[in-house]
């Protein structure tokens, strides 16, 4: 889908939540693990979809999580995207994977996620460039979200070094930034070179820790979505986030994976993931 | 294994070759697919591997190119290490994964690499800092290795670029350096304070494109293997590399894939890539 279409839908549901399936076995309550064995992944997703799919316009497994049980994790994995886009074919879907390499290497990873699997958008590392993001995003309607600025401890190691220009490069703005406001800017610059419009091909992972300094970003990249990991716990306060980075069409995907799907370890944990889920919409829609 | 093992293992075989299992189906020739169907992977896997055991010291499998064939590919990636472990028990098996997540998301790779399959190492992103590598450190014989400086032609938008100490930081060497030199560097300090000595534990990808480069990172990373992804076709011959790149236990893992593995494309591929990888191995064994 494509921008437009996502804010639309953002819009009709009053909410930009996004629901991190980063579904971990052994934290699947007991009755589903009685019931499902080995295919409870997919038991636990399923519930959790159905009763948070009124609230959110996105959902985001996180592809460790099925890697870490072999065939079998991968197995469910394809499985939730499938029952998703049969059963809620406006939600978008994003593969958080992180991926990270060039050429042909790239294209099989577009490949795995965009025609194997029907994802919308694949989390992106920025570390080889360009290399490494443009494959992802060759098809109409399928993204890439580059890893920016985000919110865990040693985020600072590197994100937030001052980078000056490569010896040898003229860049419009010679002035030095931080390695994550170069990241941003180059890559809208060779995407909106390459494709014409970034904005339906490009989003950017922002973490929630610092409100002031999504203040800051979108004044140089004002149009583009951001998704960002988490709120509260790791940080700024949903409210924080969307003062400074909401835009003209919204522009946010915020995430929520334990705060949902493990509301409840019990026998209503999908009663508990829906409840917490329109909370968090509830918040949303009054700040849109 | 430890490092000093693999160091044995390559004086032995006389040489530091590390075969690249980027199997592409479409590549696969007609015989194998004709006789082997959807296990094709495996079987191709298969026959290069016994071909070339002879000369090399490591396999790499690309991952993209198994994700890409979805569970199928998944499955015949496990079967391929557990081929090479139970066959091979000497060989150094690397996922070349490029994985960059965090935390708990990141012990999940672990998790995948380490357990439910059984590689030695894993490549990794190193843009989040210490928090997406550490966690693939944790077991003893099991390495993480860092991406540092690629040879594609997109790296020097991000790799090569002037990087100076984050303010509020004090950096034991405060002159400013090319942001892989300060991930090297960061990365083998913090590395060696948690664990004591991270040669064990810690190798980095270092592209043989410019071979004075090499020699640049050798003297402040002398200790420490370094994966070349290619020579040749990429840039840096074999005997540059090796003049600027070998330490006193070799340190050096070069990898081939695409020279080997479809050296030939009809009924004699196996025996093309054995020649091939036997070619490689005998210029190594001059030049150790």
């Amino acid at each position: 889908m494509i921008y437009t279409e996502l804010y639309e839908n953002i819009r009709r549901k009053g909410s930009f939540l996004c629901v991190g399936l980063d579904t971990d076995p052994a934290k699947i309550p007991a009755c589903v693990r009685e019931r499902h064995g080995d295919a409870s992944m997919l038991a636990f997703n399923k519930a959790v979809i159905d009763a948070t799919a009124a609230y959110a316009v996105a959902y985001k497994p996180n592809i460790a999580f099925y890697e870490a049980e072999g065939v079998s994790g991968w197995q469910q994995l394809a499985e939730t995207v499938r029952y998703i886009r049969s059963t809620y074919p406006d939600i978008f879907i994003i593969a958080d994977a992180k991926r990270g390499d060039i050429g042909n290497t790239a294209d099989r990873y577009a490949r795995a996620f965009f025609e194997t699997m029907d994802f919308d958008a694949v989390t992106l590392a920025p570390y080889m460039g360009s290399d490494s993001i443009r494959p992802f995003l060759k098809r109409e309607g399928r993204w890439g979200i580059v890893l920016a600025m985000t919110s865990n401890k040693s985020a600072e190691e590197f994100e937030t070094l001052t980078v000056c220009s490569a010896s040898g490069h003229s860049h419009p703005d010679t002035a030095s930034m931080p390695l994550y406001e170069r990241i941003i800017r180059d890559t809208v610059s060779s995407v909106d070179s390459e494709f014409g419009d970034s904005r339906s091909r490009l989003m950017f992972v922002v973490g929630a820790t610092r409100p002031e300094k999504l203040a800051e970003i979108r004044r140089y990249c004002p149009d583009h979505f951001f998704l960002v990991p988490g709120v509260g716990a790791q940080g700024g306060s949903l409210e924080e986030v969307a003062r400074h980075g909401l835009n003209s069409h919204c522009g946010l995907l915020v995430n929520s994976s334990r705060g949902i799907i493990y509301a409840s370890s019990g026998e209503d944990f999908a009663e508990a993931a829906g409840a917490a889920a329109a909370d968090l919409a509830a918040q949303m829609r009054a700040l849109l």
